[in-house]
């Protein structure tokens, strides 16, 4: 199968050299970059989610399918550390499609973008034999708080914003429907309704307190090699440091499996990873306490090199660079 | 079914008025308008093509096919007499997909990009069941010279800006194998490799020279019906009015439909569909051919009322009003 990142290598081969004055950043981050109003930019994502490969139609409550296809494309602009504003809709439905599923996933839809005071300003649909949906999302923010991918450096921190391998571990209950999902409702949250988390990404860009970041969509294993080959860099995870929730180690108890796997491979958790000079590290916690009264976590260090390395309790040392998340129901 | 209109006419109800006071324009015209940098504004329009509704992948080369997914979104930043700036490009595709395929998708996307001086800058790539492209488009233009759907008037005549029918015929032809498409390449490029009109939208947007303006997409019948619907107006076209191509009129007799059919409820022209003041007819004449050496065609008229009427040589008329294409090969 054409892996996404063999395929954007390859579109990016294609493209000859950024040569307007107005686009700073093209492909290669969450999203790309355009001059706008005076300081101001323009950022632009795009994102499709496809029944069977990002959502199974049967366990995913159509409201709750249009939050989320809205909800990651505002994770690509939180991500940079900006705002989202509006939205484009683009659906491809079966003839045979449910209008009361088109329905509630627009409610769902407009739900989500109204929480972030956003517009849905265009879009068409067209028939096809499986359902899509296509969203583009635009931002705004200062160019000079833009937190790009590429800006890590040896001796930052690596950190994430919140628990990781939710989504991942709410998948496999959704999967498992003997299973009691209310048991655990973060964790089926967590992958049927996301949370962007555009506040945070707000702070630490306009506080200028990170120095690369991205969202987490493909696991941490791939998130944080895309920062270490933007950066040109390499990365130490520490598994002990990794945010687990009492909800996650419990179901993986339940359900065999090693916590340690969805908190690195899984995806769709759209939690912050983000790195910063360790000597900002005591003002990073507190500013992020005081201006949104949560806390963070510190997994690792970036360091000179290459590959991301997970480095676990008894001293030993696995590569898992690129180890995350195929989509692939 | 579920038809486009539709759709776009339960989103539209779906939403709130448009509270940002830098959206000028959301669903209902061929593109969104953003305000820009001063009295500039940001267009946005996003299109989706899916395998077996919009393309057949067997008779469409793929390079062609990458060039035309361009051209369908340059067209709607040309309906509105804009300059197209930038794409994004999301991609779903089997994981059978051929490679090659792709590729040649990829080099004709960028081709019409480059033509238009235009620069991919992001997008993304899905597994699916079947093939589909959705593709957005940023233009820019000057605020006050935007032309909408919505500035019809009883008075304005109507005008296309080339043949009509053309595609439509041409997708015929490439249907019968068995019909030798070479002699009638001008129909099978109109269908395979249309070319959008932005040059003659800006001309006619920058000179003020025209009330309303879209492309032809569904057909005349159709596309003509969004301006009389937007512009609460009627229209009348005169059936004998129809630039109609010598190509056009042959394969007709060859294949036996009435040629009337494409011109009217054919899709995919993307010739501009327009309307002007009548007293400004000789001089808006003159002002394309001069700036770009063509001719224009007077196809009938904007009247009080609604709906859009066929007028033919015998003096009967036929109401034709959304009877356009609906795509699905």
């Amino acid at each position: 199968m054409l892996r996404e990142t063999e395929f954007i290598k390859n579109l990016t081969k294609g493209l000859k050299s950024a040569d307007s004055a107005d686009l700073l950043q093209g492909i290669g981050d969450d999203c790309a970059v355009l001059a706008g109003k005076e300081s101001a930019v323009t950022l632009l994502t795009v994102d499709t989610l496809v029944e069977g490969i990002h959502f199974d139609p049967v366990r995913h409550p159509p409201y709750l399918l249009g939050r989320k296809a809205a909800a990651v494309n505002i994770s690509d602009i939180a991500a940079m550390g900006g705002m989202p504003r509006f939205a484009l809709l683009s659906v491809a439905a079966p003839a045979s499609c449910d209008q009361y599923l088109l329905d509630e996933f627009m409610a769902g839809f407009l739900s989500r973008l109204d929480e972030s005071a956003m517009s849905l300003i265009g879009g068409d649909t067209v028939s096809s034999r499986e359902l899509m949906f296509s969203v583009t999302v635009l931002g705004e923010m200062a160019e000079d708080e833009i937190i790009y991918r590429s800006g890590a450096r040896p001796g930052d921190l690596v950190w994430v914003s919140g628990f990781v391998g939710q989504a991942a571990a709410g998948l496999q209950l959704c999967r498992r429907l003997s299973e009691k999902q209310d048991k655990w409702p973060e964790l089926v949250q967590a992958h049927l309704d996301p949370s962007p988390q555009v506040e945070l990404g707000r702070i630490l860009a306009a506080g200028g307190l990170v120095n690369s970041m991205m969202d987490i969509s493909d696991g941490i294993a791939t998130d944080l090699a895309h920062i270490c080959v933007a950066s040109s860099v390499g990365a130490e995870i520490d598994a002990d440091s990794l945010p687990l929730s009492p909800a996650l180690e419990e179901v993986a108890v339940r359900l065999n499996f090693d916590p340690l796997q969805p908190a690195l491979q899984g995806g769709d958790d759209y939690q912050l990873l983000f790195t910063a000079p360790a000597a900002n590290s005591t003002f990073l916690e507190q500013q992020v306490k005081e201006r949104c009264g949560r806390d963070i976590f510190c997994i690792g260090r970036i360091v000179a090199g290459k590959g991301v390395q997970l480095l676990t309790g008894d001293g030993r040392r696995r590569d898992i660079t690129f180890q995350g998340y195929e989509h692939n129901l």
